[in-house]
């Protein structure tokens, strides 16, 4: 990167141009980039250290649940692919085939895993015999391919992603269904304490559910421009997969029964999210608790002093860098304009400016990515004033999402109003009959689907906002991602 | 399982039949199972929670060298792979070929990643620009698939696998050079430390380097049958890659240069080396620091005390939980004596034996898996006698394992002796005269090929072992998998 290079930063306000921002500050903010690869991305440290704080919490709350983990092969011969019909059609259209390696082909052509059920659940019918063996609870951190979308967008609309997925059995409905809340309390509480990001969860409609569940869970956002996103998400498979597999095992009373299962997932998708929400016209913010650099120490020097000062720095560094991500900025040639700029870009939560003032009177000026304030600190109260600032920071980050998320549910009452507040941006939440046939209606007048019945209902409508008959629930409406 | 199945146990001796000891230990111990890909497997919690442990500490020691973590694309367009034609020539014959997803057909194929040169360095050839973005150090954790092996063995010999590939660039020769003992060491330490594995680490002979390199380091391991195995890798790629994928900067003076780059890996093939090493004809042995269950206590009671021995057994695993993976085998049906042979079987290092009389006097038996010891232990001193006796445990399998390695070293001054012994088994010791026809009429001879010239090279040998010539260095020859 050099100083004269035009474009270094955001050419459009994240208000007015909604899309050609996100572009422009996954890029320059060197968060990802593109590759030769249509749909599949290059995760660079930034991104990459924002998903391993994020699934590494996950996966620590995972195991205290009793969820062990394993890893299975990435390549599913196509028979066991379509051995559950709502699976394979679900899937079909978006799977990559390896038809062959080095210059033979294969008898049998090979999935790239789009999602693992079909190549596990063979296993899993091996490996359960009796009660004994139940509950299984396994997870497996990887990497799937799902060549969807014609004009896919990063992490939003991504062919190969990030993510665990979550495959159990139990020996009864009861013992499976109790595990929803557990999962998606885990996902929520590591996207508020992590991403900063709040969501709506409940129920899907049977029309969004997962191809071959039951029941489908999400938790669900929504973006800046208003329009919602799919978050983590937890399944219900009954006992459709258990059939299809053959997952049986010997009951405690000596029958042979089959086991009910569950899926749940999240996915380097939430890295979009994130970016989408906390970020301003100046770049990226990264919530501190996710950042791979927390804290930028910036020396400001002429040359003939520049020695003391780097020392200084260095000083400084040295007191924080058991407790912080620290990191100090001593590229030559840059001024230190060029560089407040560039790591605000980048999202770095705190910059920390040293020049001989700051060296003369044992102090240091903290700046707040995100709310530009400037705090001057004393050296001996360097890490505490640190671990406080970029704590709120984290807090206000996720209490300003939130807000912004509620005021973009919207009550309804009528379709009038739903079609005029609709694009406008946001979630329509209205009664619903519970039919089918009026999703399929508002979504084809609107474009707006159900994302999820929220499980916190409020106060039920009367009515169904399209058909007018008595309402069964209520429903979140938005045109979603 | 059921206590009447047959066969649960190691039907053969590992001195009489190790290849078949080494396919019964893998299963039968529930550490990993085979699926219908062949060469692909399944890896249950067992071997799963002892890669996440070692490479966790590995990441844990490449963060503090500065490496950082990133993830690029598992799909590479074939026009990439082709750039560098060392590379290409050496895995086009194992690449596994993407042709198209869904019902269409790709205009050009993707290799599924058997190593991710060509996919990482198109970006940073984008990415570099000047000497103020170097050194560029970074690592990916993910799976591969080389599609060789007509007989795939677990681990040893396998067709997918998990990895780390640290890819690096520097501004000099000699920065790129510095890296190479801070990796090896972070390997070999890790070995050491977690699966409690020694190696000998070493240069391999040009024959024998990675694909596109310009030289390759290794460690290397003795399997109990005496064949060696290669564990990890370290190759200084010089400025082969960066030729071929324009990787430039611009130097501190103004000048136009192409970077140096290393690249270095560890694998999953180590969980094979490490069952191999550790085990014994009773099953596994996993080591204590990496033991998905550390401690497993076995309540011993008659119908109508199972509920005291029970709470007493929950009393023992609450006091130990902070510390230790430890778990209660509460299962109904199975006498104490199937259970000890199941856990033994699985490898955990440490049983808990509790029945009446332990719990009238407020104590616990100890087993070791390793040695069969027994220790009576009081209730007040569990934890801290439990910590010694698997620190213990882990340091002599690796005093066990190095004495085994060492005495499998055999230094040969004559040709003949080297005929003679090398069908007892081991590592081969001699001196060579650095030409590459001699080490191809050995292979062609013996089957031997050089695994590596150790590092410590000891009393360099007169005359090479084959030709007679003046050796150049001591190379270490043996029959490798």
């Amino acid at each position: 990167m050099d100083e004269k290079d035009k474009d270094l930063g955001i050419t459009v306000k994240k208000s007015e141009n909604f899309s050609e921002w996100y572009q422009q500050v996954l890029t320059k903010s060197l968060f990802m980039d593109y590759t030769e690869v249509s749909g599949c991305l290059a995760l660079r440290p930034s991104a990459y250290a924002a998903w391993e704080n994020l699934s590494r919490a996950v996966d620590a709350e995972f195991k205290k649940e009793g969820v062990e983990n394993v890893y299975f092969p990435m390549l599913i011969p196509e028979k066991f692919l379509n051995k559950e019909k709502e699976h394979v059609e679900g899937f079909a259209p978006e799977v990559a085939w390896v038809t062959g390696a080095g210059n033979s082909e294969f008898e049998e052509r090979l999935a790239v895993r789009p999602t693992s059920e079909t190549i596990m659940y063979p296993s899993f019918s091996k490996w359960i015999r009796s009660w004994r063996d139940l509950p299984m609870r396994y997870n497996q951190w990887n990497s799937v391919i799902r060549w969807e979308f014609k004009h896919p967008t990063p992490f939003i609309r991504s062919r190969e992603f990030l993510w665990n997925e979550g495959h159990t059995v139990f020996a009864t409905e009861a013992e499976a269904s109790a595990e929803r809340d557990k999962i998606l309390g885990i996902y929520i509480n590591a996207l508020k304490d992590y991403f900063a990001l709040p969501g709506i969860p409940g129920k899907k409609t049977d029309s969004e559910k997962f191809a071959g569940a039951v029941a489908s869970f999400s938790v669900e956002h929504v973006m800046p421009d208003g329009w919602a996103i799919q978050g983590p998400d937890f399944h219900l498979d009954g006992q459709n997969f258990a059939k299809a597999f053959d997952i049986k095992f010997l009951s405690r009373e000596g029958k042979t029964e089959y086991g009910w299962q569950n899926t749940y997932a999240i996915s380097t998708r939430e890295l979009g999210v994130m970016v989408a929400t906390h970020g301003d016209d100046k770049g990226l913010i990264l919530p501190p608790k996710v950042a791979y650099i927390q804290i930028i120490i910036i020396p400001i020097y002429k040359k003939e002093n520049g020695g003391n000062i780097i020392e200084y720095a260095k000083k400084i560094e040295a007191l924080a860098k058991e407790e912080f991500r620290i990191r100090i900025d001593m590229r030559e040639g840059y001024s230190p304009g060029f560089k407040f700029s560039e790591w605000e870009l980048r999202g770095i939560p705190l910059r920390v400016e040293i020049g001989e003032k700051e060296m003369a009177d044992n102090r240091a000026r903290l700046v707040r990515r995100d709310t530009g304030e400037k705090i001057d600190v004393k050296l001996e109260e360097f890490s505490e004033k640190c671990r406080s600032i970029l704590e709120r920071m984290q807090k206000d980050l996720y209490e300003k999402a939130k807000e912004f998320m509620e005021s973009m549910v919207k009550r309804v009452s009528t379709y009038e109003d739903f079609k005029r507040i609709l694009p406008l941006g946001g979630i329509m939440q209205a009664g619903w009959c519970g039919n089918a046939e009026c999703e399929k209606k508002v979504k084809e007048e609107t474009g707006a689907k159900i994302t999820n019945m929220p499980f916190d209902q409020g106060v039920l409508a009367d009515r169904c906002i399209y058909c007018k008959m008595p309402a069964k629930s209520m429903a979140n409406f938005a045109r979603s991602y």
